[in-house]
């Protein structure tokens, strides 16, 4: 814990030395994996962010790619499973077109981590990862319906007192491809065996 | 100058008070906009982020719908069009996809801009902007051509000096739809009449 209070003092005083925090004040492992390890860099970029975009086919706009920013969670830190939960409304037009075509994909950077440095978002070095998959509802009252909504809570404090009446659902992206981009060279290759089972405790080094 | 300097180590001893810089130093605006006013909050979050999420329809992964982290920018510092131009090449997917198939969307949060404060990124009042439309190669050796290498190699000034045999080229998104959330209450109604005739001159209070 004292650690953790002078690495927020630090943090406090100087963005630039330092990582900066996800939402809910969860600490961020400061160490960013060797590129050369796929799975690790696809598997820290999902659980240091908090939010991405997620994209889904439009059906109110003519099939059209339609992406959104969403908070999402992969599970609580150092446990989490690599699967990325979202809790969606079909109020919202992301849900209600997962419902229609569950083809998706969900894109995040590691831009907002804040350990890209000075160089541009779009620079290979600074990692970028699409998982492309299915948009799926999470089996009501089931154990993974508790931990998508551990996951969320305790990532996204927020979300437990949104609004009754928009009548929120846990979905999950089964994950299909990868497009990852962590380096100069192309994507990098990443099947989703070494993605699933590459150990996330391994990147913690704060928590 | 001296004031921008004064932002600037103001900026650099506390990320808390003050707002963060984009690529290459540009001075974002401190101001953000009235969220009842529509044009003003998507031009405001056009204008100042320097990467968003762009989608196109993915022809490899059986049409699903893939986003890919991209810098863009829609003109020089208070005199964007509003129009985002990338700087994309054919090696990467994202100007394949368009290639075939021109349907695309650029999705921007202004969680990156660091306005948001301690609000959730889904929280509505957190603003958020799908523009929705087609992805279009811009006409080569043409103004436009001049008006988006400026307004890219600007904001992004790594830009020029990318490899020459990638054979990137300038695309825009012409867009036709709008989805904006920056308050409770759903979806903001916008035109693209609304949006391309607002006078950006009046976001800027520190260019």
């Amino acid at each position: 814990m004292k650690i953790q209070v002078v690495v927020r003092i630090f943090c406090s005083i100087s963005v630039f030395l330092c990582v900066q925090y996800s939402v809910d004040g969860r600490l961020i492992s400061e160490k960013k994996p060797d590129p050369k390890n796929a799975a690790a860099i696809a598997r820290w970029l999902v659980s240091q962010n908090s939010w991405g975009v997620l994209n889904t086919i439009s059906s109110d706009l003519g099939g059209a790619p339609f992406g959104n920013v969403v908070s999402f969670s992969d599970g609580l830190p150092n446990k989490g499973r690599g699967i990325p939960y979202f809790y969606l409304t079909t109020l919202d037009p992301t849900a209600r077109n997962a419902m229609k075509d569950q083809r998706a994909s969900l894109t995040i950077s590691e831009y907002p981590i804040g350990t890209c440095g000075k160089i541009d978002p779009e620079n290979p070095t600074c990692a970028k990862i699409t998982l492309t998959g299915k948009l799926k509802l999470v089996v009501g009252n089931s154990k993974e319906e508790e931990f998508a909504r551990n996951a969320l809570f305790s990532k996204h404090s927020e979300m437990k007192d949104w609004p009754e009446g928009h009548k929120f659902q846990f979905f999950k992206l089964e994950i299909e491809d990868f497009f990852l981009i962590d380096w100069f060279g192309g994507p990098k290759p990443l099947t989703l065996d070494e993605y699933l089972h590459f150990k996330v405790e391994e990147l913690a080094i704060l928590l």
